[in-house]
């Protein structure tokens, strides 16, 4: 019980953020403690969780014990920055280097071993703050903790019977996040990700709009509208397609320079599909694109939706950690008029993937959509608390709980900070490019996305798009640093995602070296 | 490098199923190695896994040992069969046990360990042999290990760039499994559910039907009829709903007193649909109902969908995992006519949730169905390897990992070797009910769910049926043992999921002699 009894508590210096943005000599302190080993072995952890057969305990293997040194070696070396985060390998070196097929007897321990090595060894680091090619990364350690007891408690969220106290944290976590959109309490359910959350928000516009096309379908009724912008998620289209709306349903307004959707243009569109005989359903506002971290005027959305009595939904699945910040916050005014809201937190909030949530303004909206008999689950008595009845989903992980620890453990405070920190470095990133006379910024980030272009005066626009591609092929190929490219106004534009807020200056302007480096060397050998 | 050189090698004993069926002095040895303690930190485990902060560093709580000691003591006193596995809480008793509000500021340490130690606390031990209420449960000790590597390596299967090892492995997978049900390679991807499985199932169904419902929608033609048996998962409920066909779609065909689709009544019904202006876009046969795990007649079914070409999807979700097993299979005659297939892994094969499989005959049939265009992530080369242009969902954990590890593990013959065990203990512990005067079973069981009631002769069928409801509730309440009840042929009938291969024949003995003994005393209640 000495466990409990430990006093040590950090938590009053955990969150000031002053004067501490970059300290590289704390990274310094890190990798020091770094070097220690773990007494740990495979065969206790199994022995403790897990009534393995006899078998098994006769094996002395310290599988966990490698796995965790080698993402340690992966760790220590992302900080001092030297090593690469990813192998540069085809489908084919992948086949050579392990055995994918599946045998027929058991393969030994060291087989084992072996394989575990490989698949660390050739997989993308994608807690190297460097990882910047993609929306998640950077794991949280009480988010990856909480993960670890997902799995040991193995459940599923459709009945209070078998997950009680996951079912009153959902409750509690649902019921915080939607004061933090509503100020007031709303509804909502965890989902698998996004695009399922997206999903749900067209389902529930179309029970909105055709009360009886739960039981009728769509072909009892007009062909439909959704409103979104070009610059939505992908999941727009492929819910218009699966949820039977047909892509022709969904309509892309077109974005104005900044990557914000063109309200000028949306009145006249609306006003044309419904001459053409459409009802419009919904309206998708987004906070924070998928490309650029862009967000759009959530205020003028709403009145929109409402005079053309639309669903009014909110994709934040990315912008939507700005609400913990009262700096940043105002990006989202308008939100509060949604119907729902989409929001990830495996993305600015690096939970591990995936960690989403679906939420509505309206209680009891999802049950009453979802709710189906299915007596040997969901017995007859008051089920207030059988979440299965509110989600599309039928067994599904408890992922709230990641969440919800993390927010025990960092509070509302820390989530603030996390924002906070995150913004002065993308904030400080762009200003070291506006400030290169050979990049040119996208916009002033208004999320922890930034992108911008190397260009040299001697290139056109379609030469500046290729060798901007090239950029990013060359560093990616090399593997130190991982960034995308995607298309912005037409033209190419490198995206960066920065999602570690103990950034230092440092690794910030050897991020944007390292570009300007490869810009120049793939510059000389044109011109040779 | 020691690790690696390790040569203990356990694969020629693993897998002797002779004589050693129920040992009940191997649980004993396991017992006595439980006890040994495990010397491991948490604080080491997230400095060599992540660059964490500082502070962290300056805490010492030993939180993941207090977790596994806490599951350990769980798993020795299940294995001793004395220790509840779960407490009979209400929500109003949980939020007495716990503070589940989010605070501003971080708690400490020490409030984390007590959450942590309520949660494991008041939570369903879902790895007792004793908890028989779901479809899952009793994780396989490698099948953790993988999904602890999962949430480390913590990526997305939408690209071969951030999943190159990951990528393989789902395709190999997909490939062996696709060969388990046609015997040749077919094409599938992992979802989050089975649910999700079936509604893709619905929806290549409308796909194929109506090739240009992905841009006109479902308005454009005709209703259709999508038809299951009455003791089809609820997820065809929701998905007709979900999807715009529409609940009427859905046509629910009468089972047999066995739980079977009735074979004879079906084209009578198909007929009066098409009769009524409806087109009959799928069928399907259920391998393992849910309620009692009885296997649809596949081939009479697939020799109806082909008449009226409709697409043939089987549910195999609880039921495929006998593909692995020569005995078994029969039972899934007539699945390679199938056009798709459902079949989950964290069901009978007790990978943790969520490991699930949509597989599909044909090659191609998904990425045609599902591909969209995102220039920001999937970029104009070659992406045979992306298997986001597969999936419905956008970012996506690699569970398959799960199923392959164990899979190399264990080996087919390890798999084999597992679902046969399990068939011998449902047949043995039906043997018992049959030879008890007071048990009645519902069939011979096809799979590992065993369905039987109670009976006495003085009651009649109503007074039966409650009897059986108050059987389960108080057992269920005490907390020792957890099953279910649902109705089968309108009679309610205890439901018994039997899902460790080590069950002894005293545990099996010790579960029936429970529910009896709960009989008489109820029934000795009631008379005086």
């Amino acid at each position: 019980m000495c466990i409990l009894s430990t006093s040590t508590t950090v938590v009053n210096c955990k969150f000031s953020t002053k004067n501490r943005i970059f300290k590289p000599e704390l990274r310094q302190k890190k990798l020091n403690l770094i070097s220690s080993t773990i007494p740990f072995k495979l065969k206790n952890l199994l022995l403790h969780n897990f009534a393995v057969r006899q078998e098994l305990m006769d094996t002395n293997t310290d599988l966990l014990q490698y796995i965790f040194n080698q993402i340690s070696k992966k760790v220590s070396s992302t900080v001092e920055g030297h090593t690469s985060l990813r192998k540069n390998l085809t489908p084919e070196d992948l086949k050579e280097s392990l055995d994918f097929k599946i045998p027929y007897q058991s393969i030994s321990d060291n087989e084992i071993l072996n394989i575990i090595k490989t698949l660390m060894d050739q997989s993308v680091n994608t807690n190297h703050p460097y990882f910047m090619n993609q929306m998640f990364g950077k794991t949280q350690p009480i988010a990856y903790l909480a993960d670890v007891l997902i799995t040991l408690l193995n459940t599923s969220m459709y009945t209070y019977e078998v997950a009680p106290v996951l079912t009153l944290i959902e409750n509690e976590t649902i019921d915080f996040l939607s004061k933090k959109v509503w100020g007031r309490s709303g509804d909502g359910v965890f989902t698998s990700g996004g695009s399922m959350s997206n999903m749900k928000a067209m389902f529930l516009a179309r029970e909105y709009k055709f009360k009886d096309s739960r039981t009728l379908g769509l072909n009892a009724y007009p062909p439909v509208t959704i409103f979104v912008s070009d610059q939505a998620h992908y999941s727009f289209v492929k819910g218009a397609n699966f949820l039977g709306f047909g892509t022709d349903a969904l309509i892309k307004i077109p974005s104005d320079v900044n990557a914000k959707i063109r309200i000028d243009a949306l009145e006249d569109i609306i006003e044309k599909t419904i001459a053409d005989g459409r009802i419009p359903i919904m309206l998708t506002g987004i906070a924070g694109t998928t490309t650029s971290g862009s967000f759009d005027d959530l205020e003028a959305l709403a009145s929109i939706a409402k005079k053309y009595n639309m669903w009014y939904h909110v994709d934040a699945c990315f912008g939507g950690a700005s609400l913990f910040s009262d700096l940043e916050k105002h990006r989202l005014k308008g939100i509060e008029h949604a119907n729902s809201v989409s929001w990830n937190f495996h993305k600015v909030m690096s939970m591990p993937l995936s960690t989403a949530s679906f939420l509505t303004r309206d209680k009891g909206l999802l049950k009453e959509a979802f709710t189906v008999n299915a007596d040997y689950l969901f017995h007859d008595h008051d089920n207030t608390y059988d979440l299965g009845q509110k989600s599309l989903q039928g067994g599904r992980r408890p992922e709230v709980l990641k969440l919800w620890l993390s927010l025990k453990y960092k509070g509302e405070a820390g989530f603030k900070a996390h924002v906070e920190s995150l913004r002065q470095k993308a904030v400080y990133f762009s200003s070291v490019i506006e400030n290169n006379p050979h990049m040119e910024l996208f916009q002033t980030p208004e999320s922890v996305i930034v992108c911008f272009r190397y260009k040299a005066d001697s290139l056109d626009d379609k030469d500046t798009d290729d060798l901007n591609i090239k950029i990013r092929e060359e560093i990616f190929k090399k593997g130190d640093i991982i960034f995308n490219y995607a298309y912005l106004n037409n033209k190419v534009y490198l995206r960066v995602v920065l999602l570690d807020p103990d950034f230092t200056k440092a690794q910030l302007d050897h991020i944007l070296e390292t570009i300007e480096t490869c810009a120049k060397s793939i510059l000389m050998v044109a011109d040779s």
